[in-house]
Protein backbone atom coordinates (compact mmCIF):
# COMPACT_ATOMS: atom_id res chain seq x y z
CA UNK A 1 0.00 0.00 0.00
CA UNK A 2 3.00 2.59 1.24
CA UNK A 3 4.25 4.32 -1.71
CA UNK A 4 7.29 7.15 -1.61
CA UNK A 5 7.81 8.95 1.22
CA UNK A 6 5.82 12.28 -0.13
CA UNK A 7 7.16 14.35 3.00
CA UNK A 8 8.17 15.00 6.52
CA UNK A 9 6.52 17.43 8.67
CA UNK A 10 7.73 19.86 11.56
CA UNK A 11 6.06 21.80 13.74
CA UNK A 12 8.41 25.01 14.66
CA UNK A 13 6.81 28.04 16.79
CA UNK A 14 9.16 30.60 14.32
CA UNK A 15 8.86 29.64 10.83
CA UNK A 16 11.21 32.48 9.55
CA UNK A 17 13.35 31.71 11.92
CA UNK A 18 13.45 27.77 11.24
CA UNK A 19 13.49 28.58 7.61
CA UNK A 20 16.76 30.32 8.01
CA UNK A 21 18.32 27.61 10.13
CA UNK A 22 17.84 24.94 7.18
CA UNK A 23 18.89 27.38 4.68
CA UNK A 24 21.73 28.97 6.20
CA UNK A 25 23.12 26.63 8.87
CA UNK A 26 21.88 22.65 6.87
CA UNK A 27 22.83 24.04 3.48
CA UNK A 28 19.39 22.67 2.10
CA UNK A 29 17.37 24.84 -0.67
CA UNK A 30 14.30 26.18 1.12
CA UNK A 31 10.87 27.43 -0.97
CA UNK A 32 9.07 30.75 0.00
CA UNK A 33 6.63 30.62 2.78
CA UNK A 34 3.17 29.84 1.64
CA UNK A 35 0.20 30.63 3.99
CA UNK A 36 -2.19 27.66 3.69
CA UNK A 37 -5.52 29.15 5.49
CA UNK A 38 -7.61 26.34 4.53
CA UNK A 39 -5.31 24.26 6.13
CA UNK A 40 -4.41 26.42 9.64
CA UNK A 41 -0.91 26.21 8.58
CA UNK A 42 1.90 28.32 6.85
CA UNK A 43 4.40 25.94 5.08
CA UNK A 44 8.09 26.03 3.73
CA UNK A 45 9.35 23.16 1.83
CA UNK A 46 13.26 22.11 1.99
CA UNK A 47 13.78 20.41 -0.98
CA UNK A 48 15.61 16.83 -0.43
CA UNK A 49 17.30 15.11 -3.21
CA UNK A 50 14.78 12.09 -2.57
CA UNK A 51 11.82 13.71 -0.58
CA UNK A 52 10.77 16.89 1.04
CA UNK A 53 10.52 18.36 4.28
CA UNK A 54 7.61 20.65 5.06
CA UNK A 55 8.33 23.18 8.03
CA UNK A 56 4.58 23.99 9.29
CA UNK A 57 3.50 27.02 11.36
CA UNK A 58 0.31 27.58 12.66
CA UNK A 59 -1.98 30.03 10.90
CA UNK A 60 -5.21 31.12 12.52
CA UNK A 61 -7.12 30.43 15.53
CA UNK A 62 -7.99 26.66 14.46
CA UNK A 63 -4.69 25.53 13.38
CA UNK A 64 -4.46 21.74 13.34
CA UNK A 65 -0.89 22.03 15.34
CA UNK A 66 -1.19 24.39 18.09
CA UNK A 67 -2.35 21.74 20.32
CA UNK A 68 0.81 20.45 19.13
CA UNK A 69 3.01 23.13 19.62
CA UNK A 70 1.26 23.52 22.93
CA UNK A 71 2.65 20.02 24.44
CA UNK A 72 6.57 20.86 22.15
CA UNK A 73 6.75 24.48 22.98
CA UNK A 74 10.59 24.61 21.09
CA UNK A 75 8.67 22.18 17.38
CA UNK A 76 9.34 18.72 16.83
CA UNK A 77 8.84 15.94 14.13
CA UNK A 78 4.58 16.11 13.81
CA UNK A 79 3.75 13.49 11.18
CA UNK A 80 4.88 11.43 7.89
CA UNK A 81 3.13 11.49 4.80
CA UNK A 82 3.20 8.36 2.14
CA UNK A 83 1.90 8.22 -1.09
CA UNK A 84 -0.74 5.68 -2.27
CA UNK A 85 -2.36 4.88 -5.31
CA UNK A 86 -5.86 4.55 -4.30
CA UNK A 87 -7.01 6.51 -0.86
CA UNK A 88 -10.34 5.14 -0.78
CA UNK A 89 -9.07 1.34 -1.47
CA UNK A 90 -6.14 2.54 1.40
CA UNK A 91 -9.30 3.50 3.61
CA UNK A 92 -11.30 0.53 3.23
CA UNK A 93 -8.36 -2.14 3.55
CA UNK A 94 -7.18 -0.18 6.66
CA UNK A 95 -10.61 0.07 8.23
CA UNK A 96 -11.10 -3.72 7.82
CA UNK A 97 -7.53 -3.90 9.68
CA UNK A 98 -8.88 -2.35 12.62
CA UNK A 99 -6.84 1.02 11.94
CA UNK A 100 -8.74 4.35 12.66
CA UNK A 101 -9.06 7.04 10.06
CA UNK A 102 -9.47 10.33 11.50
CA UNK A 103 -12.67 12.88 11.16
CA UNK A 104 -15.47 11.62 9.11
CA UNK A 105 -13.69 8.64 7.08
CA UNK A 106 -13.95 10.88 4.09
CA UNK A 107 -10.53 12.06 2.20
CA UNK A 108 -9.97 15.95 1.71
CA UNK A 109 -7.84 17.72 -0.57
CA UNK A 110 -4.77 18.05 1.37
CA UNK A 111 -2.17 21.24 1.50
CA UNK A 112 -0.81 19.94 -2.13
CA UNK A 113 -4.32 19.62 -3.58
CA UNK A 114 -4.69 16.31 -3.89
CA UNK A 115 -7.26 13.48 -1.42
CA UNK A 116 -5.90 12.88 2.13
CA UNK A 117 -6.30 10.90 5.31
CA UNK A 118 -5.04 10.44 9.02
CA UNK A 119 -4.59 7.63 10.76
CA UNK A 120 -4.78 7.57 14.51
CA UNK A 121 -1.31 7.98 15.85
CA UNK A 122 -1.85 5.77 19.21
CA UNK A 123 -3.00 2.71 15.97
CA UNK A 124 0.61 3.00 14.72
CA UNK A 125 3.09 3.36 17.69
CA UNK A 126 2.77 7.18 18.05
CA UNK A 127 3.26 8.29 14.68
CA UNK A 128 0.78 10.46 12.91
CA UNK A 129 0.79 8.96 8.95
CA UNK A 130 -0.97 10.82 6.52
CA UNK A 131 -1.94 9.06 3.18
CA UNK A 132 -1.80 11.27 -0.02
CA UNK A 133 -3.47 9.52 -3.09
CA UNK A 134 -1.00 10.78 -6.11
CA UNK B 1 25.10 20.29 2.66
CA UNK B 2 22.00 18.26 3.75
CA UNK B 3 22.00 15.29 0.89
CA UNK B 4 19.12 12.29 0.73
CA UNK B 5 16.89 11.68 3.88
CA UNK B 6 18.64 8.48 4.41
CA UNK B 7 16.05 7.53 6.93
CA UNK B 8 13.28 7.98 9.67
CA UNK B 9 13.86 6.37 12.98
CA UNK B 10 10.45 5.63 14.59
CA UNK B 11 11.20 4.51 18.34
CA UNK B 12 8.85 1.80 19.39
CA UNK B 13 8.23 -0.21 22.68
CA UNK B 14 7.54 -4.08 20.80
CA UNK B 15 9.26 -4.43 17.28
CA UNK B 16 7.37 -7.27 16.54
CA UNK B 17 4.06 -5.44 17.02
CA UNK B 18 5.10 -2.78 15.05
CA UNK B 19 6.96 -4.79 12.55
CA UNK B 20 3.58 -6.77 12.11
CA UNK B 21 1.38 -3.41 11.67
CA UNK B 22 3.89 -2.01 8.99
CA UNK B 23 4.24 -5.43 6.77
CA UNK B 24 0.39 -6.47 7.46
CA UNK B 25 -1.68 -3.40 7.83
CA UNK B 26 0.45 -0.34 6.00
CA UNK B 27 1.36 -3.32 3.52
CA UNK B 28 5.04 -2.31 3.10
CA UNK B 29 8.08 -4.69 2.56
CA UNK B 30 10.17 -4.72 6.22
CA UNK B 31 13.12 -6.59 7.04
CA UNK B 32 14.13 -9.33 9.81
CA UNK B 33 14.80 -7.73 13.17
CA UNK B 34 18.82 -6.90 13.22
CA UNK B 35 20.10 -6.62 16.97
CA UNK B 36 22.82 -4.12 16.91
CA UNK B 37 23.77 -4.53 20.84
CA UNK B 38 26.58 -2.28 20.15
CA UNK B 39 24.20 0.69 19.17
CA UNK B 40 21.61 -0.48 22.03
CA UNK B 41 18.99 -1.11 19.71
CA UNK B 42 17.18 -4.04 17.61
CA UNK B 43 15.83 -2.62 14.56
CA UNK B 44 13.21 -3.68 11.74
CA UNK B 45 13.93 -1.59 7.78
CA UNK B 46 10.72 -0.66 6.74
CA UNK B 47 12.00 -0.29 2.61
CA UNK B 48 9.85 2.67 0.90
CA UNK B 49 10.02 3.75 -2.83
CA UNK B 50 12.20 6.78 -2.17
CA UNK B 51 13.94 6.29 1.04
CA UNK B 52 13.22 4.02 4.51
CA UNK B 53 11.92 4.34 8.12
CA UNK B 54 14.01 2.58 10.71
CA UNK B 55 12.02 1.04 13.77
CA UNK B 56 14.01 0.64 17.10
CA UNK B 57 13.21 -0.89 20.19
CA UNK B 58 15.50 -0.96 22.68
CA UNK B 59 18.40 -3.57 23.24
CA UNK B 60 19.87 -3.55 26.60
CA UNK B 61 20.52 -1.45 29.77
CA UNK B 62 22.25 1.61 28.18
CA UNK B 63 19.96 1.77 24.54
CA UNK B 64 19.73 5.57 23.76
CA UNK B 65 16.07 5.03 22.94
CA UNK B 66 14.88 4.43 26.74
CA UNK B 67 14.61 7.83 28.21
CA UNK B 68 12.63 8.61 24.89
CA UNK B 69 10.18 5.97 25.47
CA UNK B 70 9.64 6.57 29.12
CA UNK B 71 8.52 9.77 27.67
CA UNK B 72 6.88 8.67 25.07
CA UNK B 73 5.11 5.39 25.94
CA UNK B 74 3.57 4.52 22.96
CA UNK B 75 6.68 5.37 20.53
CA UNK B 76 6.89 8.11 18.34
CA UNK B 77 9.00 9.54 15.49
CA UNK B 78 12.65 9.67 17.22
CA UNK B 79 14.71 11.42 14.65
CA UNK B 80 15.66 12.15 10.30
CA UNK B 81 19.34 11.45 9.25
CA UNK B 82 20.52 13.26 6.29
CA UNK B 83 22.79 12.05 3.90
CA UNK B 84 25.98 14.12 3.59
CA UNK B 85 29.29 13.88 1.00
CA UNK B 86 31.39 14.95 4.14
CA UNK B 87 30.92 14.61 7.56
CA UNK B 88 33.99 16.33 9.26
CA UNK B 89 33.53 19.53 6.73
CA UNK B 90 29.99 19.60 7.88
CA UNK B 91 30.59 19.63 11.72
CA UNK B 92 32.98 22.36 11.36
CA UNK B 93 30.87 24.12 9.23
CA UNK B 94 27.86 23.60 11.87
CA UNK B 95 29.89 24.41 15.08
CA UNK B 96 31.34 27.46 13.41
CA UNK B 97 27.41 28.16 12.49
CA UNK B 98 26.76 27.72 16.50
CA UNK B 99 25.02 24.28 16.13
CA UNK B 100 26.06 22.00 18.73
CA UNK B 101 27.07 18.30 18.18
CA UNK B 102 26.54 15.75 20.31
CA UNK B 103 28.70 13.64 22.41
CA UNK B 104 32.92 14.17 21.88
CA UNK B 105 31.99 15.49 18.06
CA UNK B 106 34.03 13.17 16.48
CA UNK B 107 32.00 10.86 14.42
CA UNK B 108 31.36 7.00 15.52
CA UNK B 109 30.57 4.13 13.33
CA UNK B 110 26.68 3.96 13.09
CA UNK B 111 24.20 1.27 12.36
CA UNK B 112 25.09 0.98 8.65
CA UNK B 113 28.95 0.93 8.93
CA UNK B 114 29.23 4.28 8.23
CA UNK B 115 30.43 7.33 10.24
CA UNK B 116 27.54 9.83 11.68
CA UNK B 117 26.96 12.67 13.92
CA UNK B 118 23.79 13.44 15.99
CA UNK B 119 22.77 17.37 16.14
CA UNK B 120 21.21 19.03 18.96
CA UNK B 121 17.66 19.04 19.27
CA UNK B 122 17.14 22.23 20.61
CA UNK B 123 18.99 23.96 17.94
CA UNK B 124 17.02 22.64 15.31
CA UNK B 125 13.47 22.79 16.34
CA UNK B 126 12.75 20.04 18.79
CA UNK B 127 14.07 17.76 15.67
CA UNK B 128 16.85 15.05 16.27
CA UNK B 129 19.16 15.24 13.52
CA UNK B 130 21.56 12.47 12.65
CA UNK B 131 24.25 13.18 9.79
CA UNK B 132 25.60 9.77 8.50
CA UNK B 133 28.59 9.99 5.39
CA UNK B 134 27.50 8.22 2.77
Amino acid sequence: MLGRVNHIAIAVPDLAAATASYRDILGAHVSQAQPLPEHGVTVVFVELENTKVELLEPLGAESPITAFLAKNPTGGMHHICYEVVDILAARDQLSAAGARVLGSGEPKIGAHGKPVLFLHPKDFFGTLIELEQV
